[in-house]
């Protein structure tokens, strides 16, 4: 960490804050400028929670050089992460694709969209049994019932499952059923949540909040793992900004940025970030061309019965064209793609 | 509901969404342009819940007209609600002040400030118990220990008490102590926890979060009106944008546009919204002038000692100071304030 | 357009309201609803330019359900356009790519970069002569003796040359020398200077503003193509939001929403989107995949001596090897790339 | 400046950083840390501007530690600065509103909407003859003729007069009629409109570009300042943000931010921010208790017939009882109001 003192700081200004600083057991390195005089702080920050430098006379401001995160930090990881999920492995050479409807509604509508995922390649089916909405008024999700649902399609197609949780009694429940839990966008700062699926060893899902940065997403990645659960998977789904032609903006530039500073895998969710199903293909084979190690979509068996999102979800023709379109591309990123042809 | 039809959209598009419309038991009026169709849609919209009519063959797009929010808009309500915490009432003629320090850190932290914020004007006193924090190693709170100190600073000053709850579990402590459960900016849409302050008949101070809309903050105190719990009071605490130049951007917008909309009372948070010392007199005034029932203001002993947020708190004297000037702003507002002179 | 009464509004209120659009020449369909009444305005809108509805008694607000800009319309055009600049055509089935430096910053320097990027497979030479900076006192362009040294380039290599133009002066000078005239983000709002390229022949990149949406965006093509000239591609250029990982968030699903939209070719930026030379590759995939018809890429001989966003630009080596792993990708996407091998 | 070495960096490379930086003329302090080194840059940093640090080997990222602006920086200036337009001062005791209609449509129009805002007390009259239009089929404004609408005005009332230059031909014929020239919010950061109003000794009314963080705005009063017209004065009028309740967000902050970095005055205009005349009233108090110098509000004598932004104006009554209740709130405030009474 930096401390910049105020242009007009005094010599005892600055003795003060050295003071501190080595008072907790750190060392510090004094630069005096023409028109500023720096403090580098050298040794563990930890140390400096007890006093607050910002506060002091004659100082500027703190820059902080280091990164808050550890155990996501790539810094300190020899290699991406390879997380496994039932059979499939993400962060690895194959992309992973997630699909499957936003909300389970029933038992046929998830088998049949179970059946329609698995023969377009799909390796994991989604299906939210919890669902947090917006207004107290909307469709709230078939909670348990819905995971049972879930467990049989697994039965019977062998793909794998993610269920998103909301509650602590929900990751109690989820845990019984599902392959891997998902940690929607507005829970992504519920740090009791997080640290609750870090207590599991099932991989997590992330997904990246409304309007947190990047730093902040790595961190709410560190919560589940410092609890002791390494399996942390990150999801890009749209960010919010100004820009109304779509329901979210998605960063698609998250992707590499995530790859140069984290060893955790990172899949996007082109379904959520466009709500609009007319540019899910564009954006998913924009996220797999930017790196992206799998895609979470929404398929409904008939979208314009769909009781959450239809107006986002593919239907299981066009998502079988997109899959067929993404297999070349795929190839050329030097990816594999284990579609069931 | 408005159903606005795409330029090239047949007769039998049209007559497909008339009909499905008609169908879940409402009525429509069609309106047909030189360039474009629209259908209106008369009645209870949550009928519609079965079909997405933005699905359809034809259909451009659908424009909500109503809002979705009902206990908590104006419109179904008569005069504005006023909240009873304590002996305060926040809503009313009366500008309430809640201050203390971000965190409690200690009894003796906790009572110190309790005595200066009382001494000052303050009706309500803050502290954290429980506190969310960006990073897992950073201070989380001393949980029920801090809510025992809370209590006896209560005995000691006659202030009523809020502290904020980020868990069920928090919520079934917190009961036991607090008059006024906060439930914080990253909780603003963890439904779950809405749900179970709404089961209680605490009032709740629910703060805005970092990106929600107004719309979806007034979804947020449906959550809890719905579950039984009229006491909500609303707190803008700072929105984010693309500015660095403030932790947060305060949008004072807020405070007139929830008058318009909603019959809760709102208070402003100018600490959070600034994050810096500095800023705050000035927001603050801003707040009262702009319309707000309240302000939520920290303070701390010993700013350069906190745990948390020192760089934002005020000192007992900066505080004072900021109280006096606020007297004479409140009465030309026509509220009052009232102070321990 | 519609407009929406309030649920007070009275029999009068809508009577007035009808009468008043009636007065302007069109007609009106009404919609009575149980909680609202709405009125359809039949007609072109422009004729209500003298009255405000918005501020009559009982209108709660009004609702545009057709697009401000004609000309860049998709839907009044028949098919994409093509727009030819030099030899090569934008919009077809040709992915183009401009790349040159952010700056022109001496004869050597731009010459030594226009035969780098020729021999990568660049087809157009990008340099700025006049550059919009920050801050007053940064470099500010070679202004005319740029524009000759890009024409010396074109002459010795053969590529086209595009230049931003920031003033009507610029305007005046640049057409003597270029292929093609680049609006920067900052001036997509300037509207004299839209208008004044407009009145010439030469084809325009318009980029887009820094928190442009795309309906701005669209309006400032419109500017352009209304004073005569059609020839306008746009470029989507990343947008501010409040990530600071990247210098902006390049906003990707931009360009299958520009192509929903618009019959205008699209072709994306990831220099200055990202800020940041690692990026490059993988946004510039990303874009291709998504459907851009052409990239704009900062390429430098020497970034770390570049007088202007040097940490954006690639060096050839760079630039050479990421438009051989384009050539696959562009394939695949069914385009073609006159790449000179 | 300090530079920040990657955690990896060489020996060899933190040699050639400090190498390239005493080569340019300037010193260094090199503080090694456990963690990280870092290198402190003392001098004028202007010098570097041949060298891209960033892109050294082993450099992570550069941090700024002095802001690029100077004549605008209080730092550098002994007390606020005083900017005389016609008879008022802005920015010393007096609180000066601005008041008028978004665009002069006629001379009767402008004439009563000049008698109607002296009268309620404003000092300045705003009138629009240059309209900036996001499209082009909008209203643009009456040019020359309606400055000389404004100087009538002028003359039949007393009133200094500011209009909006839109371009190097509007500032030449504005120049023969006007007291002050308005640099409106799309213009911020078009420079050779800055350069060209800065040649004059005309006030200029410099308005916040709607995505412009203030570091750039007092970059944008710097291209102005430096060609040598230091009378600036500053106008919040709302920022882009995601929230759509209102047109843009009156970054409230912004108000003691400029306080406590430059010496400018600055202004709020509450009409443009809001985009609602409700708002109006709240939001100007707002200002003031912030510590605004000033306020620019619309004021139309028809404002359901405006050609420009009538749902914003205020007519004149409601004009002239905001300016009432602004009176004691100004004086509380320690600041006067010359109202005609």
């Amino acid at each position: 960490m930096i401390v910049v003192m105020r242009h007009d700081a005094t010599e005892d200004n600055v003795k003060n804050v050295i003071q501190a600083i080595e008072y907790c057991g750190l060392t510090t390195h004094l630069s005096k400028g023409s028109e500023i005089t720096i403090i580098g702080v050298i040794g563990d920050k930890s140390k400096l929670s007890k006093v607050n430098l910002e506060l002091f006379s004659g100082v500027d401001k703190l820059v902080p050089v280091t990164e808050s995160y550890k155990l996501s930090n790539k810094k300190f990881h020899v290699g991406p992460s390879i997380i496994k999920v039932g059979n499939c492995e993400i962060g690895g050479k194959e992309i992973v694709i997630m699909a499957g409807p936003c909300a389970v509604e029933s038992r046929e509508q998830l088998l049949e969209s179970a059946r329609a995922v698995k023969k377009a390649g799909a390796q994991i089916l989604r299906g939210g049994a919890y669902k947090p909405r917006t207004s107290p008024y909307a469709f709230q999700g078939l909670e348990e019932e819905g995971l049972k649902y879930m467990a049989e399609a697994r039965e019977e197609t062998g793909l794998a499952i993610v269920c998103e949780v909301t509650s602590i009694h929900a990751v109690e429940t989820a845990a019984k059923y599902v392959d891997m839990m998902q940690i929607g966008a507005r829970n992504m700062q519920n740090f009791q949540l997080l640290k609750e699926v870090g207590k599991t060893n099932i991989p997590v899902l992330l997904k990246r909040g409304l309007c947190a940065t990047i730093e902040e997403w790595l961190n709410a990645a560190e919560y589940i793992m410092s609890e002791g659960n390494p399996n942390v998977v990150l999801c890009e789904r749209g960010i919010r900004t100004y820009e109304t032609a779509t329901r979210n903006t998605l960063d698609i530039s998250a992707v590499p940025v995530i790859k140069s500073k984290s060893h955790l895998p990172i899949i996007v969710d082109p379904s959520h970030a466009a709500g609009i199903r007319s540019l899910v293909p564009s954006l998913s084979k924009a996220s797999i061309a930017a790196g992206a190690d799998g895609l979470m979509i929404e398929v409904h068996p008939n979208p314009s019965c769909a009781l959450s999102d239809g107006p986002q979800s593919l239907n299981p023709e066009d998502f079988s064209k997109l899959c067929s379109e993404l297999k070349s591309l795929i190839k050329i990123m030097g990816r594999s793609f284990n579609c069931h042809e």
